[in-house]
C-alpha cells in the first residue's frame, strides 16, 4: 500500500549540519521493502556518552532488551536500525538474531559489543533474516559520512509519509553546541516512555548519568505527551548520544548545573519538534490538535487528563468531522480518573470560552468555534478547577484514512 | 443522520413476558427526536427492592447523582428515562431539572421522591427542557400496562439501530421466577461500572442488600466486560428491580444462600445477553469479537488484558480489514501493564494455535485463520503464561462506519 504525503507535513525538510564525531550510512537490505533504504548505521566516535528511554511494553522486542542492557555502560560506538521487521515476539531466535547483528557490527567497527545499540521497527512476529543485515555491514561501514542525516531519516521509515528531522543549537558557557535528531512513527503511537524510534546526537560533552536525566526529563515533555491511537509499540526507543567533539565548554557537574540551562531548553525543543512531526504524520491524520490542560492537581494528572481527551475516539472523530461537540471533552475528562471538579470545569476551543463553572456559558455563540474546528490546526483548552498544574498534549484526528491504512498494513 | 440496522443485529426480537408488579409506558416528548418515543416510565409495585451500578465518571450526569442517593433507601416505585439529552454537564440547572422530574413523578404516582429513579441519555451539555417531560407524566401514568417491554426498549434508544431486550427464568426453591431486561448503548461504550443504560426487573422477592451484591457481581461479568470505543459515558446506569410479586419462594438469607444459585446464573446470562447486544450494535460494527484470556495472575488482570486487546484500534482495524495480524495482539498484551510472560505467551484465532512460547509456531499455516477472520464472528484466545485466572471480553471491529457516525452525531 502506497501512502500519499500527510497534508500536515512540514512544507520542507530542515537541513541538518554535521555533528562532530558522528557519521552515518544507509542502505537497502530488502528485508521487507523494495527499492528503498531500510538500514541505518550511525557511527559514534570513541568515548561518546549515551542515554536512552525505552518502551515500557511487557512484550518488548529483542533489540529493546539489548539497548536496556547496554545503556548501563553509558558508552556507545554505533546505533544500527532496520525498518520493516520489528524482531518482536520472535522468541529466543529473535534474541539470537539481534545478538548476531551486534556481534557482527562490533567486529566491523572494532568496538565492544556493549557499545553497539540496535533498533528494529515494522511487522511483529516475523523472524528477522539477520543475514541480510550482517552481510550489508561492511559496505555500510565503508560508506559512512558526516552528511547522511536526511537519508538516515528516510531509511528508518515504515508507514511514515515524510522523514522527521530536527536540529537546534544551544549555548553551554561560551560555546555553541548542536543537537540533531531523526524520528520515525506514524501508527502504534501512545506515550509509554519514548513512543517510536528517535535518535539524537550532540557534539556536547556530557557524562552519561547527566545525559540520561536530561533525556528522561525532555522525553516526559515531548514524546510522552503525544498520542496517535493509544497503542504502544513493542519497539519504542529514544537514544541520545553526546560525542564531546564540538566546541570546548565548561564540564557540567550535575543535572542541576546552571551551565546546562540552555541545553535543556534546546533538547526539549528538539524532541517536541520531532514528536509533533510524528503526530503530523499520524496515520490518516488530517488535523493537528494541541490540548492544554490547566488547573490540575499535579503535572502528571494534567497530562493524564490531556491524554484521555487525546485518546478519545469520540473527540477525535468529532474533530475529524468539523463538529464542535465539546460535550465529548467533558466525557473524556470524566473518564480520565484524575481529580476534576465538574462544577468548576471550563472548556475553550480555538480561544473561545464555551463552558465555565460546569455548564455552557449563557448566550454561547458557536459561530467562531465552528469556524476554528473546520481548520486543520485545532486548539483545545480545559481548566479542571482543582489546582495549579498544567500540561500540553498533542494528537491528531481519527479519520477514514486511519482505517484504510490499518485494515491493510501487512499486505 | 439515519442509521441502517447493524448487520450483527439478532434476527428477531425476543418476546418478553409481563413481570408481576411491573407496568410500563412510553411516549414522545420531542426533546430531540421527532416522530418516535423518547420517554419511558417503568412503574414498580410498592415494596419493590432496587439495586444499581452507576458510572464511575467524574463528570457524571445529574440523574446519576440522584440514583446514587436514592439507592441508599433500597426501594423503588418508578424508573423514568429520556433519550436525546443526557442532562450531563448542565450544572445546577441540570440538578434542578432532574429534581423537578422526580418531584412531579412522585406526585403523579403518590410515592416518596427517594423511590423515583431517573436516567437521561443523549447529547452532553445541553440544558434539559424538563417541562416537556413533566407535562407528559400524567398521560404516561394513565397508559401504564404490563406489556410495554418492547416499546420501552425502543423508547430509550439514541444511536442504537435495534432495541435490546432479553428475558430469562430461574428456579428459586421450587418456584420459577422471571427476569426481564432492556438496554441501550452503541457508542461511548467502555467498562466503568455499568456502561450504558440498562433496566431489569424480576418478580422474585430479594432484599435490596442482597440484590445489590447480585447485580454488582453479574455486572462485572457482563457490562464491565464489553467495550466499543473505550469512551466512558457520563450517564451509565444499570438498575435491577425485584417486585416480589411472582411465585412464592424461600426467602434468601444472604448473598451466598444456595437458594440463589440458579438466579445468579440466570442474571449473569441475562446481562451478558444484553451486553453482547450492545456490542452487536456498536457504532459501525461489522464483526462481533469474543476474547478469551487465560493464564493470568488474577481475574481482574485477565479482564484488563482482554480489554487492552478489545480497545486497541490496531487490533480492531486489522479485524475490520480481515487481516490476521496477530502481532498486534502481542502489542496489546504488552501495553496492558498486567503481568504476562512474553516467552510463554500463546495466541489462537478461530481455534487455530498461531504462536506459543513467545513465538510463531513452526510451519504455521495462515489459511484457516485467514478464513475465520473474514467472517463476522471472531474468536481470539490468549494465554499469558503466568497463572490460572481467566476472563472473557466482547467487542466489535473499528470501521469506516464508526467514523461516519461520530463525525456527524449532533447534526
Amino acid at each position: 500500500m502506497s501512502l500519499s504525503k500527510s497534508p500536515l507535513a512540514p512544507e520542507q525538510l530542515p537541513t541538518l549540519p554535521p555533528i562532530a564525531g558522528v557519521r552515518l550510512a544507509s542502505a537497502a537490505s530488502a528485508i521487507r521493502y523494495r527499492d528503498r533504504d531500510d538500514l541505518m548505521l550511525m557511527e559514534l566516535t570513541p568515548g561518546t556518552s549515551i542515554a536512552g528511554v525505552l518502551t515500557g511494553s511487557l512484550t518488548r522486542s529483542a533489540p529493546v532488551d539489548i539497548c536496556r542492557r547496554n545503556l548501563k555502560g553509558g558508552k556507545a560506538r554505533a546505533i544500527l536500525v532496520n525498518a520493516g521487521n520489528a524482531n518482536a515476539f520472535t522468541g529466543k531466535a529473535g534474541d539470537q538474531s539481534a545478538k548476531r547483528c551486534v556481534a557482527a557490527l562490533s567486529g566491523v567497527l572494532d568496538c565492544r559489543t556493549n557499545e553497539v545499540f540496535v533498533a528494529s521497527t515494522g511487522v511483529i512476529g516475523e523472524p528477522l533474516p539477520d543475514h541480510k543485515i550482517t552481510s550489508a555491514l561492511p559496505m555500510l561501514a565503508r560508506s559512512l559520512a558526516p552528511n547522511g542525516w536526511e537519508r538516515a531519516g528516510h531509511a528508518i521509515m515504515t508507514t511514515d509519509t515524510f522523514a522527521k528531522l530536527a536540529t537546534r543549537t544551544a549555548r553551554i558557557g561560551d560555546a555553541i553546541v548542536t543537537i540533531n535528531g531523526i524520528a520515525k512513527g506514524s501508527g502504534m503511537i501512545a506515550p509509554d516512555m519514548a513512543t517510536m524510534l528517535a535518535f539524537a546526537a550532540t557534539d556536547a560533552r556530557i557524562p552519561a548519568d547527566i545525559l540520561q536525566r536530561l533525556l528522561k526529563e525532555a522525553a516526559d515533555r515531548s514524546f510522552n505527551c503525544i498520542t496517535v491511537d493509544g497503542d504502544t509499540s513493542t519497539s519504542d526507543t529514544l537514544l541520545l548520544a553526546a560525542t564531546g567533539m564540538g566546541a570546548k565548554h565548561p564540564r557540567p557537574r550535575s543535572f542541576g548545573d546552571r551551565v546546562l540551562r540552555d541545553f535543556k531548553r534546546a533538547l526539549v525543543e528538539l524532541l517536541q519538534d520531532l514528536a509533533c512531526q510524528v503526530v503530523r504524520d499520524g496515520e490518516g491524520a488530517a488535523k493537528f490538535i494541541t490540548i492544554d490542560v490547566k488547573g490540575a492537581a499535579t503535572p502528571r494528572a494534567a497530562r493524564a487528563i490531556g491524554l484521555a481527551i487525546a485518546n478519545s475516539p469520540l473527540v477525535k472523530t468529532a474533530i475529524a468531522g468539523g463538529d464542535a461537540n465539546w460535550g465529548r471533552i467533558v466525557m473524556a475528562v470524566g473518564k480520565s480518573g484524575e481529580r476534576a471538579d465538574r462544577d468548576r470545569l471550563s472548556i475553550s476551543i480555538g480561544g473561545t470560552l464555551i463552558a465555565e463553572k460546569g455548564q455552557r456559558r449563557p448566550g454561547y455563540d458557536e459561530t467562531p468555534v465552528a469556524r476554528h474546528i473546520k481548520g486543520n490546526d485545532i486548539h483545545l483548552e480545559v481548566d479542571v478547577g482543582i489546582g495549579r498544574a498544567g500540561a500540553r498534549v498533542w494528537t491528531c484526528d481519527l479519520t477514514h484514512g486511519y482505517i484504510d491504512i490499518n485494515a491493510d498494513y501487512r499486505s
